[in-house]
């Protein structure tokens, strides 16, 4: 490979020629050499990163300590990383320093010297347009740069991936749950034959778990909304320009079409992340209630011959490499296993972000590379889940009818007649004989067989249908 | 000991002659030999416990399935229950039938049979003036009933103790941040030194840590408010009269004082516990910020002469059992603890959430058992930590100026001056010559000695101060 | 309440009048009222004080710097504590200092006052027999007793509880896979009909898991054994007369019984408890084994009529308030709840071990606290689910029968005779067309009906048995 | 793109036309669009699968099921993947089925039709010269095969990566300890000011930590040598020949060079991955570790000026994007996030290796993915932190006299001469008046300036140096 030499404040480094980054970034890759093949940071922080360093250079022009010439060079090229025209530019990995200091250069560094490039320089230039620092960081650090970007990342993954996600396989759930609001079928709790209830009643509640889970996503994204841009080194703003933090975060919003707006306290802003752990709180929350769907229409669906299988789910493939003709619940199983993986991701944010010392938080990659992971994983498997899954789920009325109709559960409706005692007696009777509860109920004289016909109707036993 | 036969659907059962519990009641002590000595369950759900069963009583009498000598009857059990009278009368742990139900027939039976001695009655009388399973568990579950209990207990110690604590911790925070407003000093960023802020910006960052806290718990308050009870075995809410789940929550409210309300959906109420998770969700996320304040209090009071020593925090006991005077950041260590702690809670809350099965999770007790103790926690640490640490916490203005006066980052306020990569070689030459910054920047040549004492002024580099 | 003065070197304290402990336990209760009614330090620490108290006592007298007096008297008390004659005397709670310092001090205290008061002298006398620091603590420090008592604690609570519970079940568990090797079964995978085995073999599994996981403990006991001992303030040992920190683990260990030894690395032995962490994550493997099987055995006994229902499980208890001759899984339920909050206790012993600072780690009585916790759960459990579950299991022939002859998954055992594909097309087709697999293949024309009757047999399909 | 047809036994897909997976891939890419783009089946797993698939193939030949012809087409293709040639043919995700089943059938596919290639074939033939399932899968199951490639994965993990960068780490740390032994410095318990000790015994510490978890990962190694393989379907061994499972197991510890045999019990090797758990927990005992020494790393190096400054750490790159001059920990911080990390995948491995049912778990791949990311970034992230900063660190030694002299904890070797309570007064005083320790000793009355200066010498209080 060929090289330049770049320079920064500790000296000399050999870059690959062609590459728009400078000594730092390639001290960092360098100097942190883990995992580099699977742990790039993530390109949403990058992103998120040119929305900030472009809202930066509008800033700094508004307050007059940003030349246009140097503002609009480091909007376009900002444009460029938003397009993906410079993915191959950002080889740093989340295992970096704690402040996500060098993936913050990195962007600089590639600001700065691309946009060298465009405005007619060569990269072997001794003086460059942009300086990486002095220009592109102007009125910035790395301590409100990156959790900004943080937020950022954070904020739009949630609103375009995992809301909409969770929302779709909400509403095909809510629509199964309108279809089979008729389905009379056996209830189960403890695993074990209760009082019925529809299928239509089942599923709500699934619809009921992803609403709260909804709102409690939404209740974190007023905390996620605060930006610590304007804080810099510290929090206290130094080498900021007055009312700079307000007007940052206006063009942020307006860049990115999202209510973001300046943290009210940028001390927090800085040391802490509470705002990713509060939010990714609400994420496990709705990783929770997806283990517990995933795990019923798994157990629904299960047979077809020796299982419940109440419910029929989509065949998408073979399901085994010996056993010829099986299908399985692979939709589930790829729900359940990132919901796990969510629930470990939850205690890694958790871990990191109570580890901050004075300042600054030094976990930030760690966290935000746990937290865009999390709200991804959900968004994908909830569309994969809804598309594969979901949204072909039929009950199959035979299996769910002769489940009702053999249960000894039903006799629950007798307790307000003839009492629980004297009910618990037909039920264990009936089962210990293996007869049916009517016979048992008329045999013990506790009721008629006509009163029995009355009192125990299934249809009578699931409430109102609304 | 003493016993007299007490007789469920099972059969007979001898049970301690002078208790009021029943058959069920000592079942479970047999059958679940499991830590009884530390995990009973907490008394907050017997207390809720009283709460509902008297509510549930008003309720059926409202809706004339219960005379009103029986309602009084259970109302005047569940005063005394209240009143802490029959604490020897529940004697069941944690780990039993996954729905509570054991806990649930202790209640029914203690308020039956206590009712009927009473009203005049003896425990050995064959018929009793109440049924435990007819008349106390009348429009009831242990399925509805024992959700029920955990929201009325999750939300009362939430109010009760948990936000008050936190609230009192964060108001003496808030009086520091006051009061230290103008105490310059040295930041640290990755624990190395950093520009200046000043003591009262530090501890403001831990204010709105808290303030955001309390605002995240707040959040999941609605969640919680919704009563599962009405739904009764499997959430249709079978064997109930009409408009009983709207009429109890109702006399829930009353009766504690709390806006509950009927759950919009009780398949998910009793099926899942989502609003158990998101809520200590919003408890870890204090939590977290607990562990940096802990940690950052123990580093700053760290000393008394060989390390940080910024502030001063009361000595409250002998801290050494061989060191002789020597005293140690005992409160943040119990804080730090309890941070632990509601961060594994979290994790043992989060599995049993994920594990429930169709229309019944069956970790309830675990959930509830783990929530209160996180709540609790809090609650108790954070007055401890106010009142025996926090609110004597001191500035030691000697040290503070010495690590200020000798910090090389001051140079940082000459970046927008002389440049980045000018300052850094100031900073970096002052350090390997061990000189001050400003001898070296003369030195140099990049600053006269006035335009140094211009710039370099740690006042100048902490922001507007509110 | 009656009090009498106390001092230590902070000055003085009224004590109850009554009670042995001194000043500085009663600071404590002052000083840290968290959660005082639900978490008293674990008594298991109390009794492994008793026994490293003593062998100090008798350590210091090998080594010529304690009265034979003295060391009598220390061990007198000691004897004492053992035998639980002085369980009151023991009020502090876990959340302390970190160290557990006042632990140990209140052990000093009561064992001075006591010692003092068996020596014929009163509570109120100025001079006392014994003194808390110089002679019951002599070669000690909190720093490497309560590090001590955490190891002697953890080990003798896994010989005595943790590792009798488990190969208790382990031993019921084998005797079933015994008693159950011909009952020929369907097999499940991903919860779908699979190919047989016999439910002798199912069981073998658990077993195996167990012995695995017993093996996993015993792997653990190694680091466990190590005593901090002799180490006293920093780990250098200043303070301990020459060969101390051996002769005094051998103390220990004749005491106990138990195989003790001095840590190599006394550095280590105080600044963090890997070992602590260590042996957690065995009893953490555990727990995920549990959980594995209380699911499988609350899912093969479903029903009863309309679950799996492959196994009968012992009736022990009425199963639902509401819902009469209602039975439940819930030993299941209570050894699951239990493994849950193992794998919670792990989350919070991992972040305690993590966070030590330098020579000490100040997460001391928390780790203890969740270790003792999770060891006695899972010990007791398994007892519990063993005597009231385990070994009441058995076959229900019919329901297995079923199953087993309706299992398309059969096919499988074609394969080698006609190949994968033409064995999916007749199990897909029987599936469709909900006709017997026998019936499909000839009609498809691959086999002859002999030819079926001989290559498809379950009981050829389960390998060789045992 | 273009495309050619395959089939299975659910119908035609298309595939891109010149790759060499069939249907089934295909099937998956389409079904699991989840995370497509960052995770990725880990390559190690894929690789695995080639040592199983070339010792199945010699199994199968040796046990004359299997033509020689076709062996060495399955071998021939295995090597290819061995050497990295056909790394674009394996696309699929972790989120796919929980068996795996999908990766076997991508391994199964493309050796199938890459040995049709490399015999001279082409992708389009309708007859292909080795099926993927009758051939390349004989005598296997996804069931088997994925487990055993799990372990194969894990263990070589450890053995090539984890063990080698722990081991690196741990030499690097003693030849510190050796190099340090005399450097006499303050002790910090509670991260106070205690007695002394020696910078090598601090580091010894380290040291016996990382040997620990050596042995904590050795340990485990047992467990993860026990293959699944010849369990086939649900472990029985349903279609293997007779030996099989042996043979296989053999022919994998040739492969490898790693000590690799057969599971005694093939139905946990299927239904539970408790070694993976078990291993891992090792692996998170490991974290805890480096937590604590990255911890004490970067505080040790605090300052320059305004922290704890003690030893000296390389500098690796500029710091801080604001600051000019400053150098941080970096490597520290990519340590504690890696033990984060691992801390939380942790978790995810748990909460999967809970969650199998009856004959299969079914949370492999999430599993895999979490154990070999932990492996990984452990020895990868000792590596970088010993190469550039263990490595480098130096003592500062006029900050450690300073501190070492200052400290008013040396009185704790008055102890011994003039009681705890004496000494304590001392120290006290000596913190309330500014003054030394002698100063005040002497003014006290209780020393004479002769014996301080006998008594009180750090050198006397640090042990015995080895």
């Amino acid at each position: 490979m060929e090289y330049r030499i770049e320079k920064d404040t500790m000296g000399e480094v050999q870059v690959p020629a062609e590459k728009f980054w400078g000594a730092q970034t390639q001290r960092s890759i360098e100097n942190f050499q883990i995992a580099q093949d699977i742990n790039k940071m993530p390109k949403e922080i990058v992103k998120a990163f040119a929305y900030l360093k472009k809202a930066a250079a509008l800033t700094n022009l508004d307050a007059g300590v940003l030349p246009k010439e140097k503002s609009d060079l480091i909007g376009k090229v900002c444009d460029e990383i938003l397009e993906g025209k410079l993915d191959e530019q950002f080889p740093l990995v989340v295992w970096q320093t704690g402040s996500g200091t060098q993936s913050n250069m990195n962007v600089n560094e590639v600001v700065a010297y691309r946009a060298h490039v465009l405005n007619g320089g060569q990269l072997t230039d001794k003086d460059k347009v942009l300086n990486p620092n002095d220009d592109v960081n102007k009125s910035q650090s790395s301590n409100d740069t990156f959790p900004t970007a943080m937020h950022i990342a954070a904020y739009k993954m949630l609103i375009e991936t995992t809301i909409p996600g969770i929302t779709k396989l909400r509403d095909t759930l809510a629509a199964k749950a309108e279809a089979f609001k008729h389905v009379v079928k056996i209830g189960r709790t403890h695993f074990m034959d209760a009082t019925p209830l529809t299928l239509g009643q089942e599923f709500s509640g699934y619809v009921s778990q992803l609403n709260h889970g909804l709102k409690a996503i939404n209740n974190t994204l007023a905390h996620l909304s605060e930006l610590a841009l304007g804080g810099t080194a510290v929090g206290t703003g130094i080498n900021t320009p007055k009312g700079y933090s307000e007007n940052v975060a206006k063009h942020i919003a307006n860049l990115t079409g999202l209510p973001f707006v300046t943290a009210e306290n940028k001390f927090e802003a800085l040391a802490a992340h509470d705002a990713i752990v509060e939010a990714h709180g609400a994420l496990k929350t709705v990783a929770v209630s997806l283990m517990k769907i995933g795990n019923d229409i798994r157990m629904l669906s299960s047979g077809p011959r020796s299982g419940i299988g109440e419910i029929h789910i989509p065949d998408n493939e073979p399901g085994s490499s010996i056993m010829p003709g099986k299908v399985n619940p692979t939709q589930c199983e790829a729900m359940t296993m990132v919901a796990a993986q969510v629930l470990g991701n939850d205690v890694a944010i958790n871990i990191g972000g109570s580890n901050g010392h004075f300042e600054l938080n030094v976990f930030k990659p760690m966290m935000i590379y746990n937290f865009l992971h999390s709200a991804r994983l959900i968004g994908d498997v909830c569309v994969s889940f809804n598309d594969k899954c979901a949204s072909g789920i039929e009950p199959i009325e035979k299996n769910i009818n002769n489940h009702l109709n053999n249960s000894l559960m039903l006799v629950t409706s007798l307790n307000t007649k003839i009492g629980y005692y004297k009910a618990a007696e037909i039920a264990q009777t009936a089962h210990k004989q293996g007869k049916t509860l009517k016979e048992t109920a008329v045999e013990l004289g506790y009721v008629t067989a006509e009163q029995f016909d009355e009192w125990v109707n299934p249809l009578d036993m699931v409430g109102e249908i609304k």
